[in-house]
Parts: C-alpha cells; sequence; structure tokens
C-alpha cells in the first residue's frame, strides 16, 4: 500500500518535471529498470534512495513523503 | 551519512518518548536487533519501515524524514 502510493508519487512527479526514467535514473545514479519497478510499487526505496529521486526532482524529501502520507490517508 | 542521521534521529524521537530498543520494536512488529541497528546507522530503512517508526513515535513520517533533512544539511 504505502510502497504502491510512493510510485504513483514518484511518477507524478517525474512527469511534472518532464523527465524521462532514464533522464531520472541518470540523475540518481540508479538503474532505468529499478526506476520503473518503484513506479509500479514493487520495489521499496530506502531513505538515501528518497534524497536521491527527492533531490532530482526538485522537491525536499519530507515533501515527497508528506505527499505518500496524504494519498495513504485518503 | 543520510542513514546514519537517521539513526541518531530514530534515537533521539524514541528516548523523547521514553520507550525501549524493545517496546519501540514490539510496537512496530520489528526486531529489537533490527532497531539497534538502524540507530547505529548500519541499517537503510524502507519507506514502510519509515511510517512504521514514525507511527509509534507519535510523529508524521514527512516530520520524521524532515528532522533528517535538517541535520543532514547543517
Amino acid at each position: 500500500m504505502i510502497v504502491e502510493v510512493f510510485g504513483k508519487v514518484l511518477r507524478e512527479l517525474r512527469e511534472a518535471n518532464n523527465i524521462s526514467q532514464e533522464k531520472l535514473a541518470e540523475y540518481c545514479d540508479l538503474d532505468r529498470t529499478y526506476i520503473s519497478l518503484l513506479e509500479r510499487g514493487l520495489r521499496q526505496p530506502t531513505i538515501s534512495t528518497i534524497f536521491k529521486l527527492a533531490k532530482a526532482l526538485n522537491v525536499s524529501p519530507s515533501e515527497m513523503v508528506g505527499k505518500v502520507e496524504l494519498q495513504v490517508k485518503e
């Protein structure tokens, strides 16, 4: 559940930044496949991954987690 | 670095709540050993673990991550 909402938030932020999974992967030094798995809620990001992704997506890590929190509560 | 700061924040919040590692582990359905490893920065928490820990420690997940963020920036 949390992991699926995280995936949804990640995809929304990536699209809002208008970048591809490939570009995001490159910025974060992660695999494109891993970004795809995260967006589909099939992998759990660690706190370090959250910090990397947030930086690349121009939000603070706490903002990113806050977005997940809001959608988990709904 | 991030993982060490997370461990520090976790310990501070646990002490502020005046509960033992054992109690926290019980509340979160995690191992006491795992809490100890997290507090020492030897394990990366996933987003689901952060949500569990935050709930048990009476903060929101985004507040918990915000505390890490502040100390990482310092």
